[in-house]
């Protein structure tokens, strides 16, 4: 009995379970982004500009984490691409249990390009625990202020790209694109950057543009 | 040895160190309060508006909770208030321990009157944590957007007062004052509001009147 449970409990753990989701991810070639951010950085704004550029061109999946609605699902699966909500009840960040259900239950999931997982809005805890993601990208708010790179330093070195949301809020806050440059060359000096605005498309294309590439990287390596 | 452990563990728990600081700050007649928000909703920059307008009327203390920085401590001690820093190291909440331990490093937590707590950046695991406080006080940017109370119910329910801060920023967002007001009528329909401008100092007088309302109000209950 304590063997068997030592068992499960081994092959429960998360290391595990993302392991599990990158193999399948791997074979299937589909590249898998972790988007993570404060509440209200804009990261499911975001995801709904990075639709309409992209839907057409390649086959595109989106997991929703939440705590307890569906709001940001409802907003994306009217923007015509496949969505499955994962509710975590409470728990403030997925794992890779969750994440591999989820997957399981994407209608396509065997004829996709990418899958955008937006996690749950918090800078500490989704940055301890691999989805088995190709990458993690981080989103920040210039209304969020210069510190957050600073203050929540794990996020920002683990993330492949950093985008710069609300950049048509810049003349209106304090917000520093020259500190912004110089503590993310601290912290992640091979972080890709984008500037952008999910309100008014400002500089969306610009990061497509690098899933495009993403993709197409991916793709040429299976 | 079992006992002793299972006495420690006890004793060690969330609650009965709450209660501990709560009998404390009850003791002191200290007005505590738990603020907690997202990262970047503006708690540092609305203390030191606090403090500006209060300093001299009430003696102030204030305990900063970050995960690794002492920056927003910093600030804080500029404004000539008594500041005790505790750095989480990557913990997402502040707990009742580690408040208990700063209000023992607090130099003068003989003779206040205020302590602001102000917690770790994130709108889920501090709510589930009590401090000992008097009450908790969530803190939304209009820059956050209005889904964060649907979202995020827990810590908008539990909170005595909601400030609604950056509305310097409202001409330049969607976000809609009767949405917010709406929401929170039916979470917390008792929660006191605060429309203030951390920036532009707009609004914070009425916050600081009802402080110096709770704090003879508490002061008259000793």
């Amino acid at each position: 009995m304590v063997h068997i449970k030592l068992e499960s409990n081994i092959l429960g753990s998360n290391e595990l379970l993302a392991r599990k989701n990158r193999n399948e991810f791997q074979n299937q070639g589909i590249l898998v982004l972790n988007m993570m951010s404060s509440p209200g950085a804009g990261k499911t704004t975001l995801l709904e500009r990075t639709i309409e550029l992209l839907n057409g061109q390649l086959r595109l999946g989106v997991i929703e984490g939440d705590l307890y609605t569906d709001q940001d699902a409802q907003r994306i699966e009217k923007k015509g691409v496949q969505v499955i909500q994962i509710n975590t009840e409470g728990t403030c960040h997925l794992d890779a249990g969750m994440v591999g259900k989820a997957f399981k239950n994407l209608p396509e999931n065997d004829n996709l390009d990418i899958i955008f997982i937006e996690n749950v809005g918090n800078l500490v805890c989704p940055a301890e625990f691999d989805l088995g993601e190709d990458c993690k990208v981080v989103v920040l708010s210039t209304a969020e202020g210069n510190d957050k790179p600073l203050k929540y330093p794990l996020i920002f070195h683990e993330s492949r790209a950093v985008i710069l949301n609300k950049i048509d809020l810049l003349p209106y806050t304090d917000f520093s694109l020259e500190r912004f440059h110089k503590d993310l060359e601290n912290i992640n000096p091979n972080a890709k950057t984008f500037l952008v605005s999910g309100r008014t498309s400002q500089g969306i294309q610009d990061w497509t543009d690098w899933l495009l590439e993403e993709v197409h990287k991916k793709k040429g390596k299976i």
